[in-house]
C-alpha cells in the first residue's frame, strides 16, 4: 500500500505548482482551499509545508529567480555599464518569468503587509547591492528610492499597463532608453537633500 | 408623502458616496450589492444611474479631479520648467487625493480591463497633452511611453510600497530629483529607435 503514499517532497512540489496556478490565475485572492483541492491534498497539508498561504506566496516567488544571481554580473561591471548592465538583467528576468512577477507585483499592491514584503525585497536584494556597490557617495537610501521608482515603473508599465512601444521593446532598446536615468540615479549628482 | 421620496440627484449622490467608502476600503472587491446596501437603495439603481460597477468605479474616481485642470499650468509653462511644473502638479494632486488615487492605481493592477482605462486615462488626460506641447520631435509616443514610466513608478514608490525618503519628501523635493528625468524623457534626446 505505501506505492500509493505520496512522500513529503512531492506533496510538497504538488502544493507548489497548484499555487503558482492559483495565484497566477487569480493573485492573492486564491485561496488554500483551491490551492489544496487542485493539489488533491488535505489544507491541513497547507499549514503543515507553509504555515500560511503568505509563506506559500513567498515560496512560490522565492522559486522563480535567485535575485543574487541576476544582480551577480552588475555588481561586476565597471559604474559607467552599472544601469545598462543592471536593465539588461532585470529586463531578461522579468521577460522569462513574466506571469508570475506580474502576479507578485499585483499582489504587492493589494495588501501592506506583501507591499512591505516587496520593498524590503527589492530593497535588500536587488536594489541595495547595487546601490552600495556603485553610489560616489553616502547618500544611498535616497539613490535606492529613486532607482526604484525608475525601476517599478518600468516593470508597471511594460507588463501591467502593456505600455507600447515600451511593451513589446527588446531589453536593449529599453537599456538604451531607460539606461541614463538609471545611471544619474546610480552614480550621477544628486540635489542637496 | 413626497418629502420621504428621494430626488435622482440624491440618490445619485448618495450611491456615489457609498461607493466611494466601499472601493476605498476593498478595490475593485467592492460589490454593488455592498455599495446598494451602504446607500440602502436598491441594487437596480446603481444599474440605472451607472450601468454597471465599472462605470460607477469611473464616476466615483473622475469626481476627484480633473486632469485638465491639473494639467493646465504645466501647458502654460516654459518648455524648460515643463518637467518641474508637471512633477508639482501631479505631486501636490496625489498628496491631496491619495486614498482615492491609491485605490484606482490598486484596481487598475487588478484589470486588464481597468488597466488599459488607466493606460488611456493617463495618455490622453494628463501624458499626452504634456507630450505633444513640449515633444521637439515627432517622437510622442515613445516619450509618452517613458514618461509613463517615471511617473506610475514615483506614484507606486510614494503612495503604495510608501518607500522613503520618497514616500515623505515635500513635492519640491520630488521635482528637484526626478525633474531631470522627466525632463529628459520630454525634451531631451533620445537614442535611435
Amino acid at each position: 500500500m505505501s506505492g500509493r503514499r505520496r512522500g513529503p517532497s512531492t506533496t510538497r512540489q504538488e502544493i507548489l505548482d497548484a499555487a503558482r496556478e492559483v495565484f497566477a490565475d487569480r493573485g492573492v485572492d486564491g485561496t488554500t482551499r483551491e490551492i489544496a483541492q487542485r493539489a488533491g491534498v488535505d489544507p491541513a497539508m497547507i499549514a503543515h509545508y507553509f504555515g500560511s498561504k503568505g509563506g506559500l506566496f513567498e515560496a512560490v516567488t522565492a522559486l522563480q529567480v535567485d535575485p543574487a544571481d541576476v544582480i551577480a554580473p552588475v555588481l561586476d561591471a565597471d559604474a559607467a555599464d552599472a544601469a545598462r548592465e543592471l536593465l539588461l538583467a532585470l529586463v531578461r528576468t522579468w521577460d522569462a518569468h513574466a506571469p508570475v512577477l506580474t502576479t507578485l507585483v499585483r499582489s504587492a499592491m493589494r495588501s501592506k503587509t506583501l507591499a512591505g514584503q516587496m520593498r524590503t525585497f527589492i530593497l535588500e536584494r536587488a536594489v541595495g547591492p547595487v546601490v552600495r556597490r556603485f553610489s560616489p557617495d553616502d547618500r544611498v537610501e535616497t539613490r535606492a528610492a529613486l532607482l526604484a521608482s525608475q525601476i517599478t515603473g518600468l516593470m508597471l508599465t511594460r507588463y501591467v499597463l502593456r505600455w507600447e512601444p515600451l511593451a513589446s521593446a527588446d531589453p536593449a532598446w529599453v537599456a538604451d532608453h531607460v539606461g541614463p536615468t538609471v545611471q544619474g540615479y546610480l552614480t550621477g549628482p544628486l540635489p542637496e537633500d
